[in-house]
């Protein structure tokens, strides 16, 4: 043991100064996107965007302000309609969230029969902790927090996206690099902003909670645990909501479209086109952000409550503690670095630049990233801590902890580059699919399949040997770190992750406002790189909970007072079995409802086609509302089921059959769903860029096989669409359900504990 | 304890009777099948079929000699393929299992350094037990019996089919009865052949084996172990070769034939016609033959095995001991009953009675066996009797046994019934599917993918709660014995398997025989009954498959002395993670290579079509011989990857990382590969009814989607071909990897817990 170089004090004010760094640079940029104006009496302003004059490449249409002007109706259209959704969601769930708080307090308050007095500690019993029922309440007030942050995240992300969705079209008629930096610098907006806030309301509520608790950090941080929970409750909610309007509406608007109608994508005469680009924004900007904050939040949670048992919490010791959220401080730190490497240190000149930069982006936040880590783990952790492995002290000493942190950074870089590796269609697992179109969308499938269940394979390899190392190491607090150090870079991946929906939009907007072929093409390649970006973003947050989970279940089973879960006992191979079939039926449910609300949207789509005159010429105007009120309807009404199954099973399972199956249940579904998320949004992406790579024709063997409207081209369409619920609902929402279970189980742990296992009682 | 009321004498007695009037029975049938001529001087027997001349609903063509002379020359071509091709599949595999062979003798004979002294049993220190180098010895030749049985089932069955199909395509002339009646009693000529064979060499094995054991019965069944090896190992190469042939000759064919050049299936301008019907043959004959007897083989060796270290095996209780046996004994007489009620207590008179009459041969079958069940349990079993659970004895009453058989036969019957649900056209899932075709392949494909996935959600549910109250009652015996239950009315099962098979190729002869539309309609009706069959088999085949490798996981624990499997252990977690990688890396490289011959089949047949003059008008013959050697070359060099990710994965995990790890790996393997298997499974079923929904046009709703090569139609062909490798090539052969992973580890159990670990033993 040892004392820490970082004194309580400076703790004390370096997380906050880093969070608030963190949003002002958010602010920066916010204030460089909204230079370029929307408005048709200044057309455009080049001063500060850190580029002169004369590196614009090309000007076009720069003095036509009847495209500003129709550039910014579409974008508030876009915005109307993802506010107007984001508001329905939230009021619909808020309706579940209400009632589930108010379980919170109950199941939680029962355990010690709504007793006011203090009790004996679980794990020291010489000392004495708060009650259980305060337990409950800040535990709720916490679920309350957590889910509020989670909504904002989710809610700023969409509006900084839908406002620089078309400033990137504007931008991209004076060239790619342009456009680049604006979509860029508004990913970042989001990423940090996500970053410090979450880091920030985390911090803030443990000060506060800790006015109360005192000396009793037992008793705050399993209370802080709740916020975790918010954060996932919400995030599922947001996933499968937006998912499920997201490509409802862009399956829908496709298969009339592009299929039945030959029109292009996001032609302003498909009805549909409003409801897709409104789609992008809930689901993969809104969705996403929740979803990677509730990762951030869980993790966090789970590694302060492995280290409120350990000599951290015993002793006492605030800079130990809080090493978590000092991570993740540093963190916010370096991708700022990181990010001045794209926006200032780096020109883009051309097209294909793009990929290069955003993987660079990558590699920078990891390198500078484990020298951070190493500096935290040095002046903030005491040369060597003792922690408590399932009953078993264990020293560590700080070096091994920087390991466990560092291991999982880098293994989410390995498992990002084979993300690319699968999913880019640089290389020949993309061009094998397209390859196999030539023989039409059966082929097309079987591979894409396949290509999918391969790419499991070395990320599962890559975090078992994460869990091995940190588990080696230092146990379940390893573990959690090691997710937390996966996710230490979130500002930049969320900042990669948000621009590909950025660009995507910005390339409706394009076309819908008529603006020239070559500002299409700009944006298309944009987009392209975007994809490859989504799908490693998707990789990351699949690695990032398969090791959060892990944490929660380590965390759950230690509260819970299990010593070990034997795979051999009926109660346990029983959960595992059953565990390891959620990710299953969760799928059919999200999957169906894409399916059911596509093939109402296509009946709508028809229909208009069919009965308003003047459409397909263009001299009608297609009643939009209906279709973005079809999106709206279907995800509301089908994300109650999948969010219903995941929220209610660990009650369910705890209740009436206690931990041991419970425990059985969060390693079947880690285990198995983990598998399918990775593989179903791969699988999607490399659909999705077989048919790109077709359509681009950049190859000899890829100018075999178009151009558009060719037969293997169809094909492809065929396999894009059947990937996109794969990649953008069921696959995501994957994560959330493996995290949400574990970290539910974790906050009714001393419920289940106390009261579970019903059935076995009676019986 | 008590005495059984059944003597060991008539233990010896009654096992090999019931074995021998099986394979009379077998043989009974297969008389009565000949009768059919396949030569034009004899046109078609009506004497002994159970039927009288008055029955025939309608002649037609039976005094055409040219026709019987066509069906029989294509029966031979057909034979002849598939006979060249097990042989050499045979020679391969061969190759592959001598040095396996050896290397089991070698990895068991080094665990005690190859010495010939008798040494103290595992279980009971007090007494002696002959040495770990006869246990090599007889493990071996054990291994090589069940290598041996199981090629035998796999060419026997073949054989029949190869025998039956003309046959039925003769018979089916003179009406839907007749024809159903010979493929029915062809696949119990199938049947009844293997069950029995199966129990018998089992049985001699053992009894072979204890003049030299006596009375050390641990090592005796610890050594009959090798023959359930054996048989799995041969069975996994027979489903993944055989799959592959018949997928890629299947998907190749249709693909040229039915998409491109739009000829009926089965059109003897095909080249691939050929290589189609004998991949039926080889891939869901004689590779679901090898599979279902390498279940049971494994089956009966799990519950020796753990019944040998019971009071059974401590008391040299032979009566009790060889319950397993006693219960698949009835269970062939039973069969036999069942199948009376098929052939002749009831008649089939119209193609709406085909699937009843199959429905009900399933549910007579379980209720007599229930009966049977608890007659062996009452003559067999002494009223009270102790197993040991991991260390702990535990005392089971007899009829907690009969529950833990008759629970695990009714399970399969729950399975087959949801499978039947999901994947027969005649209930609103497949006709779901079939309706999502309306806007194309897409929406098809993802309905399908979500109606798999769904439809593991009961079979679980069955196979946990068979699994809690089997284990609750007895531990991992009971687990084994309501394995054994599924599986005991397999000759029933076996028989409703094989009969759609020889339909199909009935089907497929008619149609290249040129025989009238009316014979062909009739084969299709037999082919659409057989199609739900063969899925509710593949249910039954998963299900017991299940539970088969989870009493073999126990005996392995057992043997290999662990006393538990922590899941907390990051040793046994990892195990678990990419346990649960390993069926997904599995179907990957199946599928690919279905999907990679099946573009070669394709470039093939295409070749052809526009090389051969008059292929098309039918004046030229196709080159048949070349496409056969396509599907053999790509099934023979795609078999080997696959087949060595199984066989070597619990060597190489048991040896570098040690039992705990392996442990893991295979409680993963598990509980992943099952819902897998089945989800795969039922996809395709519903794939394949789906189109044979739109085809048929039976119901108003179904009219409005086709006719034949309508969109909804085209559409539907593409997920049947999806379909194909999932449910004919990868589903089905993930039984026999979590089954063949968990049966190697036990053989080789003492050698891990002797040499195993060795990484972990360095680091």
């Amino acid at each position: 043991m040892g004392d820490t170089i970082l004194s309580d004090l400076w703790t004390e004010i370096l997380i906050p100064v880093c969070a608030v760094i963190g949003i002002a640079f958010s602010f920066f940029q916010y204030v460089i996107v909204s230079k370029v104006k929307l408005s048709p009496d200044s057309p455009a302003n080049n001063g500060k965007n850190g580029y002169s004059e004369s590196l614009i490449e090309e000007e076009e249409g720069l003095n036509d302000h009847n495209i500003v002007r129709k550039c910014a109706e579409i974008q508030n259209a876009i915005s109307e309609g993802a506010t107007s959704f984001l508001y329905t969601e939230y009021q619909y769930v808020g309706i579940f969230m209400v009632p589930f708080a108010v379980l919170i307090f109950l199941f939680l308050g029962s355990v010690d029969g709504f007793s006011t007095k203090n009790k004996a500690c679980t794990y020291d019993s010489s000392r004495t902790c708060k009650p259980a029922l305060a337990t409950a309440l800040f535990s709720t007030i916490a679920f309350v927090l957590g889910g509020i942050t989670s909504l904002i995240s989710g809610f700023l992300g969409m509006k900084i996206a839908t406002y620089a969705n078309a400033r990137t079209t504007l931008e991209a008629r004076k060239g790619v690099g342009k456009a680049f930096i604006v979509a860029f610098r508004s990913g970042a907006v989001m990423g940090f902003l996500l970053a410090a806030n979450g880091l920030l309301v985390l911090y803030i509520t443990i000060n506060v909670f800790k006015v109360y608790y005192g000396d009793d950090w037992e008793g705050l941080f399993e209370a802080i645990t709740g916020y975790g929970l918010g954060g996932s409750a919400m995030a599922l909610f947001g996933r499968v909501g937006g998912g499920i309007y997201t490509k409802a509406a862009d399956v829908g608007a496709d298969l009339v479209g592009k299929i039945e109608r030959n029109i292009p994508e996001d032609d302003p005469r498909n009805p549909a086109v409003i409801a897709d680009n409104v789609g992008d924004n809930v689901g993969d900007i809104a969705g996403m952000g929740s979803d990677l904050f509730g990762s951030y939040a869980e993790a966090s949670c789970a590694a302060l409550v492995v280290a409120s048992i350990s000599s951290f919490g015993i002793d006492h010791d605030f800079t130990g503690m809080l090493y978590p959220l000092l991570v993740s401080s540093i963190g916010i730190v370096v991708c700022l670095i990181t990010t001045l490497f794209a926006t200032d240190f780096y020109e883009i000149k051309a097209v294909q630049d793009i990929e290069p930069t955003l993987k660079r982006q990558l590699v920078i936040s990891t390198i500078l990233m484990t020298i951070g880590i190493a500096v935290v783990s040095w002046i903030a952790l005491p040369s060597s801590f003792t922690i408590f492995n399932f009953g078993v002290q264990k020293e560590v000493k700080n070096w091994q902890l920087f390991l466990c942190v560092g291991v999982g950074l880098w293994a989410g870089l390995i498992i990002g580059f084979v993300t690319e590796y699968y999913t880019s269609n640089a290389y020949s697992p993309v061009q094998d699919v397209a390859d196999s179109c030539r023989t039409g969308a059966a082929t097309n499938i079987i591979f894409g399949l396949a290509l999918g269940y391969k790419s499991v394979i070395i990320p599962i390899f890559a975090i078992a040997a994460s869990i091995f190392v940190s588990f080696s190491f230092a146990a379940m607090y390893g573990i959690a770190m090691s997710a937390l150090g996966m996710l230490s870079t979130i500002a930049t991946g969320l900042a990669i992750d948000a621009y590909g929906p950025i660009s995507d939009n910005a390339g409706g907007i394009a076309e819908m406002a008529g603006m020239s072929h070559r500002i299409r093409e700009r944006t298309d390649a944009l987009d392209a790189a975007g994809n490859t970006t989504a799908a490693i973003g998707k990789g990351f947050a699949i690695g990032s909970a398969a090791l959060v989970s892990l944490a929660l279940f380590g965390a759950f089973v230690s509260r819970a007072s299990i010593s070990n879960v034997d795979v051999l006992t009926p109660k346990v191979f029983i959960g595992l079995l059953v565990g390891a079939m959620l990710p299953y039926w969760f799928s059919a449910m999200t999957m169906k409802s894409v399916g059911s609300a596509a093939l109402k949207m296509v009946e709508e789509v028809r229909r208009q086609f069919n009965t308003i005159p003047g459409l397909m010429e263009g001299t009608a105007k297609p009643d939009y509302a209906t279709c973005v009120k079809i999106s709206t309807d279907a995800s509301i009404k089908e994300m109650i089921p999948p969010g219903a199954l995941v929220m209610l099973t660990p009650l369910i399972v705890g209740t009436l059959f206690g931990v041991e199956t419970l425990s059985g249940v969060l390693a079947g579904s880690l285990v198995s769903g983990v598998q399918i998320a990775i593989s179903a949004s791969n699988t999607g992406g490399a659909w999705d860029n077989a048919k790109k790579y077709i359509e681009a024709g950049a190859s000899a063997h890829a100018k075999t096989l178009g151009p558009k409207g060719s037969d293997p081209h169809k094909a492809a369409v065929i396999g894009d669409t059947v990937g996109d619920p794969l990649k953008d609902t069921s696959g995501p929402s994957l994560n959330i359900l493996i995290k949400l279970m574990a970290v539910e189980s974790l906050v009714f742990a001393p419920f289940f504990a106390t009261h579970g296992g019903i059935l076995f009682k009676i019986f």
